[in-house]
Order: C-alpha cells, then structure tokens, then sequence
C-alpha cells in the first residue's frame, strides 16, 4: 500500500499498486468521478467509483468539500489531462460537508467574486485561485530567502514593535497595553506613557530599514523580511495596513551595486517560480486570460502572464536618471494631449504610477530603474549628490503596477545627515543610535525595500493586493 | 585585482595576487597587525603594514572601530591560526572611529558584560559574540524554511493584527489609531471602537495557530514564521514581549505523526546549522565554557555545547505519557527529599521547568516527548481522549531549557469541541470561521508551535534571551 500526496501519486508510474490517498472532494460527477484535492498540487486526483458496488449511504455523503480517504489501485488514466487515475476500491468519510449548509459557503460549486471570498477568507484557500496564490506565494518566500543565503546575505529581525517614530514613512498605530478606558494620567492630565508597558509611546514598524543599516554595518550583508504597518486610511487595490516586506541592505555597496543587487534578485526569484510553480501559473495564467476576456479591449493586458514574467526576466532594465525621465515625460504625446490625470509640467514633479507605466509600457519597452531624485520628495537618510539638489535614490518600475522596489545608498556623511534631520525637524536624539553608525566606522552602504504582496500580486496576476495575502488587515477590516 | 569578503579570502589560495578588501578595524597591533573583520565570518583578516613606508597621520587613523579599505598581496600566513595574510601596500580611511569617542561605547577594546552591550544593541553586532549569534540565528532560519519547503509545506503569513482574542495564550498587545489623548466615545461614555482603524478591538497575534488550522485544512501541510507577542510582566531571561514562533500544521495527521515531524524536523536545524555554521560555533563553545569556569563547579553544564547539539541529533526522544511521567517524578530522590521548589504530589499537578530538566537529564538522559497532559491545564483546543480527562497534546523537552515545542492533534469533531468551548466561555460567534473548518471536511489535524529565540538560545549556549534577536523588547524596553 502507498500513502501519498496527490502532487506525489499524479507523478507515479506505479500503476496497478494499491494507493490511499486522503483530501477533500472537489466535485462528484455522475456517481462515478470524484475530483480529489489535498493541497499539495493545484490537480485533482480523479478517484473512480464503481457506484453499483458502493453503499448507497455513503455514495451520498461524497459531497462538494468533504474530506475522504480513498483505497484503490493506480492506473494509466485514458481520458487526457492526467497520466493517472484511482480505481476506487473504498471510500471512507472522514468529515462530512452537508450540501444545505455548503451552499451558503463559498465552497459551493458555482462561481464566486473575489469580494465573497475575501468574506470567506478562511475558505477560500480550498479554491483553485487561492490555493494557487498561496502555494506560489510560498514558493516566491522562499526563493527570496535562497537568494539572499546563497549571496552571503544574513537575515535580520529587526523590531515590530517600535520605540522610534522618526522615519516618516506614513502614519502609525499605536502599540499599547492600557485599558483605553481606564488610561492613566500624569498630574497636568496628559496620558502618563511612563506607566505603559514600555513605559514610553510605542507603535508598529514601518520598515526596518534604519535598525536594518545598524546591523548592515556589522555583519556587512543583511536583509530583513518581516511585516510592516500603515495606518493609512487607503481602501484601494494597492494598500493593506498590514503587508510584508523584503528590506536588504549592504555595506561598502554604492547606488550602482544597489541596483546591480536589486535586478539580479528580482530576476531570481521570477525565475525560480517559473521553474517551480508551473501549474499553479498555468492556472492563473488562464483565469487572467479569462479575466481580461471580460474587460473593454482598452483595459486588456497586452501580455499574458509568463509573458510578463519573462518579460522582467529576460530584458535588461534600463538604468534613467530622474531628470531625463521628466524630459521625456514632458514629450510625450499623452501629457501633450492632456491625457495624463496629473500633467508634468517642470522637474521636481512627483511621478504617479501613469507616468512609471508610460516609461515602462509604451516609452522603453521593458523594465526601468529611475535615480538621482529631488531630494525633497525623498526620505531625510538618502545620500545628497555633488549637485546639491538630487539624491541617491533609485525606483524600479514594473509593468501593470509601476514602482516595485524604492531604494537608495544611504547618506553616511554624519554632518550631511545631521544637518539635513534639522532642517527637516527630525530629532537627533531620537536617532542617536542611528547617528552612532555615521560616527563610528562609517563607510559608503545602500538597500532597498520591497513590498512582498505587489511581487506576489505580479506574479500571480491578482489585481487586488487583497486576494494575495491570506488575512488582508484595510479600513475597517480585521476578521479572522 | 581580487575584491573579495574576508570569509572568501580567507579560503583562497591565490597567493601573490592583489587583492582589495573593506571591513571594520578589530585591533591594530605593534602599527604592524591590522585585524579586519567584514561581518562575513568571525575570522579577521590580517593584514600587515609596513609602517616605515606609511604615511604617520594615516596610521593614526587605523583605529579600532575605523571602516577601512585594505589593498595589498595575498600571501600564504606564517603564524597560526589562519592560512592567508595580506603585505598591505595601501590603506584608505574610509570612515573614521575618534578613540576618544570609543572609549564610551562598547566597541571600545575591553570586555563588556553583556547587559553593557543590551544598553548598545546597534553597535554590539560588530562583536565577535554577537557577529556569531547573529549568523547562526540567521542560518537557523534559513534551515526552518529549507525544512518544511524540502516537505512540501506551505508557508503562510497569519495576520499580526488581530480581532480575536479568543485563544487566551496570554495577555495581549492593544492596536490602535485612536489619539489616547481624544478617544472616540460612545454616548454612555464607552470607548468607541467603531470609530477605530479597524472598527473594532484589535490586538497584536498571540499565535498564528487558528489561522494556520484554516489553512492546513486546504493546502494540507503549512507553516508559519512570523512575530508573536505577549504584554506579560515578565521580567526573566527566559520572556521576551516580542518574539518569533513557528508553527506548522498538518492535516491527516495524528499526534503520532506531528512527534515525528518534530523530531525530524529539530534534527534537521540543528545537523544544518553544525554544517554551516562551525567558525561560528567553535568559538561559542568556547565563550560557553570560559562563562561556565567562571560559575560555581554545581551550575556548571555537564556538556559542551556541540555535545548538547549532538546530544539531540543522536538520540532517540523518548516518548513518554504525562501519567508515566508523574509517577517517575513522585518517586524521584529530589521529589523525597523535597529538593524540588514545587513538590509533585499527585496526578494533574502542572509541570515546572525543574521537572522537565529532571526527566531529561538524570532520569531519560535524552531528548523526552511528554503526551498525553490533564485537559485542564492544556488549551480549548486539543482533542480529548477517550478516557475524557486527558488530552493529546505534547512538549518536547530538551537539556538545559525544558520545554522546547508544544503541540497537540486538534480537537476535529465539531460537537465536542463546541461543548469545550461552552464550558470555558469561549464566544463562539467570535470563532464563528474557526468553527466552520469543522463543519465543512473537518479531519484528523495536528500541529506544534516551537518558539525562535529558545532554539537560537539553545544553539548558541546563550543564557539570556535577550541576546539571541537583535533588538529585544521587554517591559520597559522598546528602544531603537
């Protein structure tokens, strides 16, 4: 007898050995075709049920989402589509699913919105959609490690909860372990912050980009891969309050080796689920397919999804300084014809994600790196240019989503850095840690950061960063 | 010209090329002996200055702390201790580290105790002590993730912020947008939580067990790796507010099949990281035992640190009911002659740590897998057996630290787990999502939760927890 995983038996040539194989039934078909699904493999196992030899009883609670274990013998499926198939010899029930409650439920067998199955969130990884997602998403994790392990990088654990405030970087929560209805006050009736549990105001990271450079000065590589908070009241498909990020940064590593890092690492981690994901992408390069189908022929997606993928692979990211890129902004037909929501009209403009498409789509053809920005539209720790007036910064731009990484060498000049956080009214003593590293030992260093769902959400073909995250946190919404 | 890390250098056998390398200046001796560290290893590089034909001012600046850029010869070392060296012919300052300034931080060349390099956790990565730590947490994890993805586990990200609170592993972190100064109030004067980010109570993640069922109960095998909190008062070495839990979950898997999964699987992170991580372990064995001359010959550890790791690697754990286990306990010499702090008398009494550490060490002599516990002092969610009064839960106890790993098979069947539930006054409508996984294919499921820092305390022979993350946080103490 052998006991496997689908993913395992699909693969087999053991043909007429005796299997078992448990999982949940996707559908039933005729009293005689069971579709089997255990997780491990988007495919089902076709499990075939001599419906004349079987109890009538149990026959019948073979139901959409219910869990079995199947006895049988592998053979050499004839229908296409699988090598293999199980010629059942029993059927046990291991938890039934009754067809009055599952119709309630996404787990019913017709189709169902995204929105109904975000409402089903802890359901809805048992569809073909999500379990695909999930699975890759998985796999993309852990290629974003082995890349980082095989380069020599050291994975950091910087803090979640934060005693720091200075980075800027969007509005926080709050962290506390008060009794909100009960907080205690100080004599002049301020909240007493000395009495909570860290006895000072506290609140959830935004990056862990400033401890992350501490530890980069150290240990030389390091990157970090946690999750990061916003308390931004954004109910768009590009924001959740809570999302994970990939934060590496380097030692002795200027703005060229950051982006040299950066395009490199990208490249691996596509790569790596094109080879390991195949039918999970399969899956979703179709239902993106059918997706876009369903779409006016304007918001159609000129690529498909490996296209997309190779896309990012196989071409060259073109290296653009800011100040070019606004040339040809200026120059183009769109802003010309006022199709642009935001016109470009001189250098120093923020750029919205239409211009970071018009570069990549329609101008240069493939992926593009943006640098040396106005510093004031950058973060205070990015490193200022001989020109006084631009910043090391670099944004790599995407097709579909535009920015997917933002990054930057660092500014390691103690008195730049220092005067700079005074002219922006960012307390020194707040970031005396921080400023410790520009006074001991400090040398040229860089990184970037990565919004992990907006890679899953490239590579899978999700529009809303909702459905590639298994518990979204957005405004107003922390079920689960 | 060769640029290279000093952990590759060091390995090299190009003798006589001309390389260039960049690291922090660890001692300078005799203005002859820099020792060069990069962070890629603890092993410096030396390099030797010829200091006759160095600039005077420039040989002033090779200071402890200094980031300096070394070019010269490699050449085949003479001394012991290390194979390669490099006849320096340039030096370049590349950030400075005033002695003057040193002197008041722990990169000063001294020993510093470790709550000395607590107070400077930015800075105490650039110790030998801390550089090894940190490399070895870092591979660590690496190994968790090789372990369940070589396994055909899914990792899945459970939400940080949560709604529930129903799983009463410990008191909770509270999350909020609410100034704490103006908080929203309801007309008879309660908090309004509806005008919350979130509409409602939030909290940061005890564990991410319950999300994780939902999960394995599609894609079958999962793990998380993710932060976890607990706003416990608990001022030990031994607790941290903010720590890093990995919990995997298998569906079709009975609690026979979880123990050996995490057996198998503590044995593969530790193989790995003896592998990986030998430099970095060779010299905590020796940091162990010179701490352990210092104590009284009764504290000392009978075993050196690889031989506590082999200790686990080698042995079967043996598996031994709760019940077995009081009896050994009731009639062990320290229960007699009352040497324990808590004497066990009967049946149903909560282990202690001195306990755990008692079957191990004196009376197993190898790794124990306690199952089988009283349900009243185990979780809501553990599957009872059928005697009604014990439940199939298990810890994993190891040398040195007790408990190591807590898991349990979960309770599936939807009625008795209801009833549990009931008469714990658990609200189900708050667990309405976890409930529906046992009323949609519910099956037989287990899982274990193995918190991070321990094992990294364990690997490293660290004694104090807050010298195994890089940025603890505990009561009072959210600094950087």
């Amino acid at each position: 007898m052998i006991t496997g995983k689908v993913a395992e038996l699909l693969e087999s040539t053991k043909y007429l050995q005796e299997v078992e194989v448990k999982g949940w039934v996707r559908s039933f078909r005729s009293n005689r075709f069971i579709a089997l699904n255990d997780g491990s493999t988007i495919n089902n196992m076709q499990c075939v049920v001599d419906y004349e030899k079987m109890n009538e009883a149990l026959l019948k609670r073979i139901t959409v989402g219910a869990a079995i274990k199947v006895t049988g013998t592998l053979t050499e499926s004839l229908g296409s589509g699988q090598k293999v198939e199980i010629q059942v010899t029993n059927v046990e029930i291991l938890g039934d699913a009754d067809p009055e409650e599952v119709k309630y439920t996404i787990l019913s067998p017709k189709r169902h919105t995204l929105e109904k199955l975000r409402e089903q969130a802890h359901l809805r990884v048992r569809t073909n959609t999500f379990g695909a997602v999930m699975r890759l998403r998985s796999k993309l994790a852990f290629a974003v490690h082995s890349y980082f392990q095989q380069n020599n990088f050291h994975y950091v654990n910087t803090p979640i909860i934060t005693g720091s405030d200075a980075e800027g970087a969007g509005e926080m929560f709050r962290v506390t372990s008060f009794d909100l209805d009960n907080i205690p006050r100080t004599e002049d009736g301020k909240v007493d912050f000395k009495e909570d549990f860290f006895g000072k105001e506290t609140n959830l990271t935004v990056s862990g980009q400033l401890e992350g450079e501490t530890y980069a000065l150290g240990l030389g590589q390091i990157y970090t891969f946690g999750p990061t908070f916003r308390a931004e009241n954004s109910n768009t498909s590009r924001h959740l309050a809570e999302f994970w990020m990939v934060e590496p940064e380097m030692a002795f590593c200027d703005l060229a080796g950051n982006m040299d890092i950066a395009e490199d690492f990208i490249k691996y981690v596509l790569k790596y689920i094109l080879e390991h994901c195949k039918d999970d992408l399969a899956f979703l390069e179709e239902r993106l397919a059918n997706e876009d189908k369903a779409k006016p022929e304007a918001e159609r997606s000129p690529m498909g999804l490996t296209d997309k993928l190779r896309f990012v692979i196989d071409n060259n990211f073109k290296r653009v300084s800011y100040t070019e890129a606004i040339d040809i902004l200026k120059d183009s037909k769109p802003n010309k014809k006022k199709k642009f929501n935001y016109i470009i009209e001189e250098w120093g403009a923020d750029l919205q994600s239409e211009h970071e498409r018009y570069l990549v789509e329609k101008h240069f053809k493939c992926p593009v790196i943006l640098f040396d920005y106005p510093a004031n539209i950058k973060a205070f720790y990015m490193r200022l240019n001989e020109d006084g007036k631009t910043v090391r910064a670099m944004d790599i731009l995407f097709p579909g989503i535009g920015e997917i990484v933002g990054g930057s060498q660092r500014e390691e000049r103690l008195d730049v850095l220092t005067k700079k956080m005074q002219a922006l009214g960012i307390d020194e003593k707040e970031l005396w840690w921080y400023l410790d590293t520009r006074r001991f030992g400090t040398c040229v260093h860089s990184g970037f950061g990565l919004g992990f769902e907006r890679l899953v959400q490239f590579a899978t073909g999700m529009g809303n960063i909702r459905d590639v995250i298994p518990f979204p946190r957005t405004p107003l919404n922390a079920e689960f």
